[in-house]
């Protein structure tokens, strides 16, 4: 009869050691794991893979996240008075890199004749954006660092699921190239280790808030990659 | 002949001058006249105000904005520092009048027997939320009070609709006692008061961020109570 | 021979021991008695307490300080959106003690024929106010807060000094009847228990920010009494 | 008679029609004159010029300066999010640029056997940091650029007066082929034709706020040097 308490205890001892042992990202990963995967199976993503994808919802996604890029560079800058001196370095260099990616969309966008001209972001990016900038202000700087962690994870997550059916010839492989590229993981894996060491020097409130902040940040992920599908406005605005 | 050519550049003048003797905040609450009657027409205030509203599409209403007013503490409180030194009282006592309202909301609240204890803001109250944040540390300060005039002028109007139906002995009658008072009428005025003179001295593309925030604000305020109504939660997402 | 080992280890014991027992404010205190002494004893405060101040010199300090208690709104307005929800009502308030505290500055003034009008903060005024801010914006919260407490434990401290020799006649004893007061004392003690409780639950590199702030506090606070004595000018500027 | 009333108002208007031609910097040049030529005198800089500077003066000032110019690269990520996009790429080569002046620094400190470990900001280099900081968080961009402009304007006109008289072969040479090269000129030149259309284009309360960052600039360019030469520390505090 005793075996029958002393089990459960057991378990639960295994579930907490493993628990202590894991990082941070790998206890959020892991506790998010139906979003997580709600995400990398988006049907835009999925289609893309595929290359079922319709030149026209590609379009929209192109022109969005272009503005999305583009906003991570005042993001990324109002991250360094806050952050420790050996992350402003990396923190310019994710400045360069997002150049980089907003020339690789006004490339791909010129040889697919899409325009970027006095595109405007839709209520979703929108609303992304200002959870950028809001961030980087109001939160703790181990705080602001998971939303651009988590941003950055689920990119090259959601890229990876591309890479995995996409034609190396198709006209979007080079996004796929870009985000699913092993440059980008190792640049991700160098946010996780900075995120997980930071999350292992933070008292407990900073700890939730941090968690919370890695769980909007995926649910924003996933609403965008509705908003490029769907291509949704502002709620009950008729136009 | 030369009359033909005459009439047109007469009505032009006509029309110039108008403008110029308009305001801003005038000049657009004309221009975008459509989005604001879209707002005042919004059947969430409709059925408020004829006393159709289901109880508990009111609820969520009520649960959500008791978060956005008081994520409007924070707000307000980040505009002192950028404000010249007659707006901070001024400021204080919109914190003060805030926190008032909270309390308006737990008193209805307990009345009818809605607990806010964990409530947490959706999809679209929680992007309103950072508009205010983001704008408040990354725009000047004039962009800033844009949003403030905007969103309190917007509440006033909208309960002011609600004031032409509600029976002073509706359950929501408190809101409307406390939006569509010539109390908060007055302080209203006083926002546009100070609004205007400070965009009569600003340049040319301050004033356009300013008219796009003023823009930004209302489909803010339309696509909120498009969630009170729907219940909307975070796009794309099955929970 | 046992014992020779033995001794400094129980003595070390007794020190780690107590060490531990220690709140933040508590070692802080401890570690940087000599600063605070130097503070305390500063002859602006030995002279007020003893009724030998200039009047001229004791306006001086006025002056600048009425431009430092104004600037402490700003600064505890920038604190609110950092900050726990339940530390928002007690900054609204400190924002009205700021205020009373510029009626007092305002009201000596009057009585003893000194003008505020056109005051400008001198150097080491300017850079303390630059110091709140910078704080503000940069640091983390309970950093912020370091800086916060310790200018008003300064305060109370340095006012208590006084109290214990000044004529309760006097003419500048409405300052002491506004700092050495127990209400005063039971504010700071609040920000103490505040300050305490966040700094157990942060982690090693941010409780080392703030120590830091606490020491520069303190040299802040001594440099302000200084000014204030010498009339102390923007060094190196001839005018 | 008529002819005596009439003269001032001549000159007067030509003094007018002057002003009205001349930019903000240029205006601002010429109003704080002395204060400029205060600085560009300095003993540091002519007795740098005259090959004269004692080494351990040049050291402190090597230090100091060291920190200061890494304090400036959180400052201009600062301005990031709140400056225009045609400026995100600038304000990324000045942060490269810095970078490369913390090498000259460490280059020559090592040339010289002068160690950076552990160097603390001195008041006076403390309190120009924090106004670096509080002006990029609290005032509008267009002020804060005047800061930028101000300070580099200030280096660059200090270093041209050393070139005048320094050795060539001077050990500190390198740091007069820094600021007082073309290159840098080049770059001063654009922060000042930016500055200009910015101020060209804002009210006058903003108008007013610019030209006071400007003289505040100045005279905290003038304390830094006299803090480099006399060794200032922590005003009143005895260590």
């Amino acid at each position: 009869m005793a075996a029958v308490n002393i089990q459960p205890i057991t378990v639960n001892t295994t579930i907490f050691a493993r628990r202590l042992a894991m990082s941070f990202t790998q206890q959020q990963l892991e506790k998010h794991q139906t979003l997580w995967n709600q995400m990398t199976s988006h049907r835009f993503l999925l289609e893309t893979r595929d290359g079922k994808i319709a030149d026209d919802i590609f379009a929209q996604w192109m022109k969005q996240d272009y503005l999305f890029v583009r906003a991570a560079i005042p993001f990324i800058s109002a991250l360094v008075p806050k952050g420790p001196l050996h992350h402003w370095k990396p923190h310019s260099d994710v400045v360069a890199m997002l150049n980089k990616e907003m020339d690789l969309f006004e490339e791909r966008a010129n040889a697919v004749g899409v325009s970027f001209e006095g595109v405007q972001p839709w209520f979703i990016n929108h609303a992304y954006i200002q959870f950028l900038m809001a961030t980087a202000y109001t939160a703790s700087y181990p705080e602001a660092y998971t939303l651009l962690y988590t941003a950055e994870k689920a990119y090259h997550d959601a890229w990876l699921v591309v890479k995995e059916g996409l034609d190396p010839q198709s006209k979007w492989y080079p996004f796929v190239e870009n985000w699913a590229s092993e440059e980008f993981g190792q640049y991700v894996n160098y946010l996780q280790g900075e995120l997980d060491a930071m999350a292992s020097d933070v008292g407990k409130a900073e700890h939730q808030r941090m968690e919370d902040i890695f769980e909007l940040t995926v649910k924003y992920e996933i609403s965008f990659w509705e908003m490029a599908y769907t291509g949704a406005q502002w709620p009950g605005i008729q136009s």
